[in-house]
């Protein structure tokens, strides 16, 4: 047993938090929250520390032929702590999460046209499964946007909802049914910039700096090479990643509540009332202690799962309960962190926005109902 | 023991239900939080149903003379809950609270001036406590804004915070200590539409309907006749109300949470997923119940209180508690609502604006932590 | 609208206080529990005060034609809650609710062979729906014992579980399906101290002074004049005082937090560390607080509830809502009073037996996953 | 990073998991909790596993002059665990801890007296820090049990309190007050097989297997030589071994936790209600989660927190959290596991021993709020 990180890991979160550090960059990311506008200057500075190459697949080959970094789960999770804890986003950090799909299940043509685009940082393509009738179910039944083939052309019909990030991106991997055989549920690569298709960014609570879209799809043409795998295989295709998804989701729950707990210590340390620090009273050291507890219990177990990623045994059921778990504890560090600061808290502080955006933590990804039925029915079958 | 309401309230509550769903507000609502703009068309259809006068004192005089309705505790907790059911922003509605130490407190001539603005629904003027180093204690320590008499005028200086509904207003109720006598608090009229004064609103999480404030007074010039009760008891000329305001508080965070609680019921039988309405899963149900306890919990709790407020017994230790317990049970009732809603929820329903108004409860009027070293105490001294 | 008591009551319970306090019980009830006995004392005490004829239905008579007190749910809180809160075992105390069934469904010679044991005290029988197979779900499916006629008399086979009293009384009512036509559930006074009956306490980890017993017969034989109601009833026979008992469910765990509650207090104002009350602690505030708006909420909603019971309009929804409120708020309740007594509480206090004597209260009676599945559905049916 | 154990711990946790469930030693476990006896059955095969001499340090030497095993806090987890799950009473494994303190402040005369008793698995002698007057606080304010000079004697006065294992052991190691200098306080062996002494075992809710006591000393006479360390010394020099001390009491709430969740999970699975599995419904479903997301919790955090003790690097901090985090949790998967069993756990199942037993861990070896006052004060000073 050894719980020491690589020197390159250490030098890597090193680099990270001088570059924070160095940029100050919590003036602007509230301008970003306000404005609904995405944080390009931060972009540039992951570009810089090659946070986008470095967790890409050594397969994976960029522009002008560098290959991906291959850096596995124990680096996410140092990285994402490492920007986190400065108040960073990272909740829009995890397209190349995608990289796996698309190197195992494209062509050629569409391998080489989005990759590269991964490299860069860039989302390369939205992904289009939810619909209104189609959220946490998603079979033939609830379905509705369909894919017809007419005069060797197919045209795609319908609405998705809740696509994250389709504003900055020119196509869509759209899940659709074949309108003649609606059991087949199949993905193509629909482009979102074209007449036929509408994309309206909806209303939320947070993830300003996020956009999450309706998009109406009108007869959008395309051709049969944009399907994505093979007919049929729509909702098989990108399932492989899930398990991990959940453990970044866990990442990302855990980076924005640390840097919440963080802010709220310090506050406590400064704040004065009757002529001590109220870190000095009990009922707001039990608020310390019941964020501290959970940020260890979280650390520890998201370096387990994601050093059974990187060797290949991590579980279902251990995915789903790092997304639960951790979604959970950093709302509640949230509002720990936002009660110890109270009205400073509530009236503009990052830890408010903290706040507004951890709240998805639970319901997207799989909401925690669903974590809850996957991973207690996989501990059940241990004790049959 | 009988737990009737009299005919009257029953007329009134249908009365305001009526009104509410014949106008169908809620799109209006979303409009003025989303621009941060008081409801005045809400506003209208108050004054309308005679909201304003209602729960003023009968010796109070409006401005053709007419008395107060004299309604008390009871009433008005049915009056929030009719309209906080309907989704109305009702932690706009108690400035007639302000007008019972108006009263008591006030000169002729400050009862004449400010009295009939209540009746119209007026906020007449803000109350300026709060400053950055002083909140939860209010002393002579860390009250920074001064007043200072000079050739028959008083000046005052300082900086204000937290100050709800100074846009709207003229007038903020301060509390400046004599700059010669620094023991001495007192409270005063300063008007805020003059050169002196520079108000800005801050930063929230939510409240977007309301406006709160930094107050910068430099050199304001005001009279001795400003002057609200005597000299050095502006901490007491509007204590008596505390007790109260707590009361309402917890009305506020019921009513608002009675909302959430109803919408996540109407969801929960109409999302269907796998055939079947959500509601059928018991998932969903544990959601429903944890709420459903809350609600009745508070309402009796409330309904015991504000019968003691009108037969002059409720104690100290009761206010703290109805504002503890319902503002703690409100947010938890939200955050269950919105778990409920899951995408909906978060996206621009109005569960996410209750949930986020609800969160200032919590810390407003007192924080939870002060209520609990309040009611505690109370409550211990009754078992020595 | 009216909180205030009858003068009736109010003198009933002076009455049971003064007797509690008079004949000081705690060190008998500590040697009854510790010996897993009756607590024969207080039973003589509550005879003397009156309180098993007090509940018993007007028409119901006595040995000496005496008729029942009528006293309504209301009055059976405020006199749980004397006695409860004076550390005795009320969980003993609810035998009279079967009164009202006998007298609905049984035969004139049932009748006058039980009431008047319902007048003295005596639980008259025990009730035996449960068995290992049979819990929250009684069903045809489930009973496996069974009743068979031979030769004009019937013929009692099986094994019930769980079977509160047993020890103390004569006759089990014992639920059992008919060998020759298996849909038929019906219900047996079947007499306990005889041959074919073997009866054996069950080990449990609270309420010693009651017993919980296992009952196996084996072709006990009796008449069908023994039959309880009419063949296939079984299941309806009792139903109509389930919301009822749910109810007094809620009074007594509420009674007996009552008593937890307020050693805790007490403790926390006497124990003195580094010179001062514990009670001056925040982290103890805390626990006082958390308490007390439980109590509260507890208190007022079923205030309310009893009233609505009295006045017969107490739904379903509110007697599953009142019971597992009530019961999980007990065991919160319980939880923080032995934290605030520490070591004196978890060393043979009587706050520790209350704590394990109320672990039971989320169980039985339908645990609260049951009340949860009723009650939620109860509400969403307002909410379609 | 690596997670593997040792060929040799995964060995051991075997050997441990094949003799424990050879022997099924569960029948007789419930049998010393029924008579509050010590299980010397289960105490013979831990020293036939070597688990008594294993912790204790190399330096040590037993009897027949053979070294201890020098094993560390992981091994000492894993094997905690191992002994856990099957249901053992592990609360009582810890008096290793006492060897380290011994070696280090004892006599050569001291260490040949009491160290080969560890060797065996006898606990050698009790501790008495604690007094009616002194739980939390430990001071000469406190403390009155005194030691007196006279004719070359040593004399023992007092009253010690909550004393475990003061039984089985002819020895307490007694803090005490001088009486002719009372701010010196000092650690002494004395005799409590003698005349001048009695010991009385307290009544408790649970840990019926360990005895913990009230002992009175009345003029008990003992020997200069009798001293532990130097005079005055005696808050500090046992006061190293605290931080792994709470260690292990958090590795004694996580294993017994383990045994009440593994329990709970098999019976989900057994136990039929409808003609299915319980563990198939969401409400029992959320039980599971709730205590696997525990379970998990807790392991990670321990083994890391053992790794760090280990490698000279645990933090005080760490100790507190891991001994509140896990005392918690423990307690409430312990009422999660009660309530998946129902009527089955609340009667006689192990889960309701462990369930009593696990209560202590919140307040025994400091209390959480003590814990929560330690571990912040230090988080904050890292925010300064």
């Amino acid at each position: 047993m050894d719980f020491r990180i690589t020197e390159e890991q250490e030098l890597m979160v090193q680099a990270i938090e001088e570059a924070m550090t160095r940029e100050n960059l919590e003036p602007y990311f509230q301008d970003c929250d306000k404005n609904h506008t995405h944080p390009e200057k931060w972009w540039e500075i992951l570009k810089e520390l090659g946070c986008f190459s470095m967790f890409l697949p050594e397969e994976a080959e960029g522009e002008d032929g560098e290959p991906g970094g291959g850096e596995g789960a124990v680096t996410m999770f140092l990285v994402m702590e490492a920007l986190g804890r400065c108040g960073a986003p990272i909740y829009l950090f995890w397209d190349h999460v995608k990289a796996d799909a698309l190197l195992e299940n494209g062509t050629k043509e569409q391998i080489d046209k989005f990759m590269p685009l991964f490299f860069k940082g860039n989302g390369a393509f939205a992904q289009g499964f939810s619909e209104p009738t189609a959220g946490t179910e998603l079979s033939s039944n609830t379905i509705l946007t369909t894919y017809t083939r007419r005069n060797g052309k197919v045209y795609i019909n319908g609405h998705k909802h809740f696509i994250s990030g389709a504003q900055d991106n020119d196509y869509c991997l759209t899940l659709a049914k074949n309108s003649e055989n609606p059991e087949q549920l199949t993905l193509w690569f629909v482009p979102t910039n074209v007449p036929g298709c509408k994309k309206e960014p909806m209303e939320k609570m947070g993830l300003n700096m996020e956009n999450v879209n309706d998009i109406w799809f009108d007869d959008v043409e395309i051709e049969e090479s944009d399907m994505f795998s093979f007919e049929g295989n729509g909702l098989m295709a990108t399932s492989k990643g899930f398990d991990y998804e959940r453990l970044i989701d866990a990442f990302n729950a855990y980076g924005q509540a640390l840097c919440a707990y963080e802010d709220a210590c310090r506050y406590a340390n400064q704040r004065i009332v009757k002529g001590q620090e109220i870190g000095r009273l009990q009922l707001i050291q039990n608020h310390i202690m019941e964020m501290t507890m959970k940020i260890e219990a979280m650390r520890n177990m998201l370096l387990h799962y994601a050093w059974n990623k990187d060797n290949n045994c991590l579980t279902r059921a251990e995915a789903s309960i790092a997304k639960q778990f951790c979604s959970e504890s950093a709302n509640d560090i949230a509002d720990h962190a936002l009660q110890v600061m109270g009205g400073i808290g509530y009236c503009g502080s990052r830890v408010s926005r903290i706040y507004r955006d951890l709240r998805i933590t639970r319901i997207s990804g799989g909401t925690g109902e669903i974590q809850t039925v996957i991973a207690s029915r996989q501990v059940l079958k241990k004790y049959k």
